[in-house]
């Protein structure tokens, strides 16, 4: 898989695909991350990518001019099989839609500035609308870096224990149950007798179990699907 | 405002916390983000932060006494108005949640990784559980990186107008109205006419039927609540 991503601030998703399990995936040659610094594509001299929305109003909007030269310099090398831009008004990002992006070749991420995009590139270029949640970031780059995360890690071998991935939150719309360690008694709070007894299937039961009763209290919308 | 992350890849962090508006902010003297690397709280010689989880299977639980000496010399310093355990199973998180957050003095944040913290640590410290969304991500950092960027916008000096925040999508419970900059006509697309009439009143009415269209197509949901 590549991942292609273009954003105004590169510098801020440095670290996230440099560390832990987005870096081993790189050199594992699982995936490959490229992040593009939009001000690339500007031809003026101040690298000017917003300016002011038509109707007035706070806030700058992002021209669509660079976007669409660095768009058109990309897909001269590679087909996309996503464009996706991240915003707030997009579909709400989950495990369904990583799941489904980690089976792609090429994607490519706009992260949303400012006040947005000018919506002429939304239309002629996007093929998927992303909002991680119905919150507001100061730029699409975070929210990039999460649908990066939440698909690399789904690519097989990426992980070192597949079963690991399948067994998470949402892959069958439970919450995980709770988990313990050492020691079985921890500020004098004990570790539930069932994960001691040696007993898988009373074990497997017990976690179900709580799987279920956890995802009733806290997330009964996830059993309605 | 004073935000502590703990964290067992504090590097993963740096850039965002180094870039734009978060940088900006810190500067400013508005808001101070401290990351600490739990193995610093470790007595054994590999540092270990996680154990087998008791009942068996794949992946492995945070393990209870790092935190706790972690937690507790932060808290020697500072009483914290909340502590936040990202989690996938926790509330999900919203505008409304980052409102009341931003609002806050000391928050301390634990980013959830492996299989999950021991359940007794969520029991005795933890006073909320935040997912960002029903998606699983490689460790909690990201979603505490995407928290801290929601909340830190929402201090006040932090954007430099104001009234940008109360505009943004969900703030009202509407999705933002699509946005144009120049070009008048790109690649044969106009900028739709009444944004180039001058007629504020027009405008914002268009604004808010835009608004209001967009979130009924793509998020009937919002209009519920």
């Amino acid at each position: 898989m590549r991942i292609d991503i273009v954003t105004v601030l590169p510098e801020l998703l440095e670290s996230p695909f440099a560390a832990s399990i987005l870096k081993r995936a790189q050199d594992k040659g699982l995936v490959e991350v490229h992040l593009h610094n939009l001000r690339d594509w500007t031809t003026d001299n101040y690298k000017s990518v917003d300016d002011y929305q038509y109707g007035g109003g706070a806030g700058m909007v992002m021209t669509p001019e660079p976007i669409q030269r660095c768009f058109e310099d990309l897909m001269k090398d590679r087909e996309y099989d996503e464009v996706i831009y991240l915003t707030p008004d997009g579909k709400t990002f989950n495990q369904k839609i990583a799941n489904q992006l980690s089976l792609k070749g090429n994607i490519l991420m706009l992260c949303g500035h400012y006040k947005g995009v000018d919506q002429r590139i939304r239309d002629k270029y996007i093929s998927l609308e992303i909002s991680v949640g119905d919150f507001v970031l100061s730029g699409g780059e975070l929210a990039a870096a999460i649908v990066a995360d939440a698909i690399i890690r789904l690519i097989p071998g990426v992980l070192n224990d597949e079963t690991s991935a399948l067994e998470d939150s949402f892959q069958d719309n439970l919450l995980a149950p709770p988990v313990y360690t050492r020691p079985a008694v921890w500020e004098g709070m004990e570790v539930p007798e069932v994960l001691l007894s040696g007993d898988f299937k009373k074990i497997d039961e017990w976690r179900e179990s709580q799987a279920l009763k956890r995802t009733k209290e806290r997330r009964p919308d996830l059993l309605e699907d």
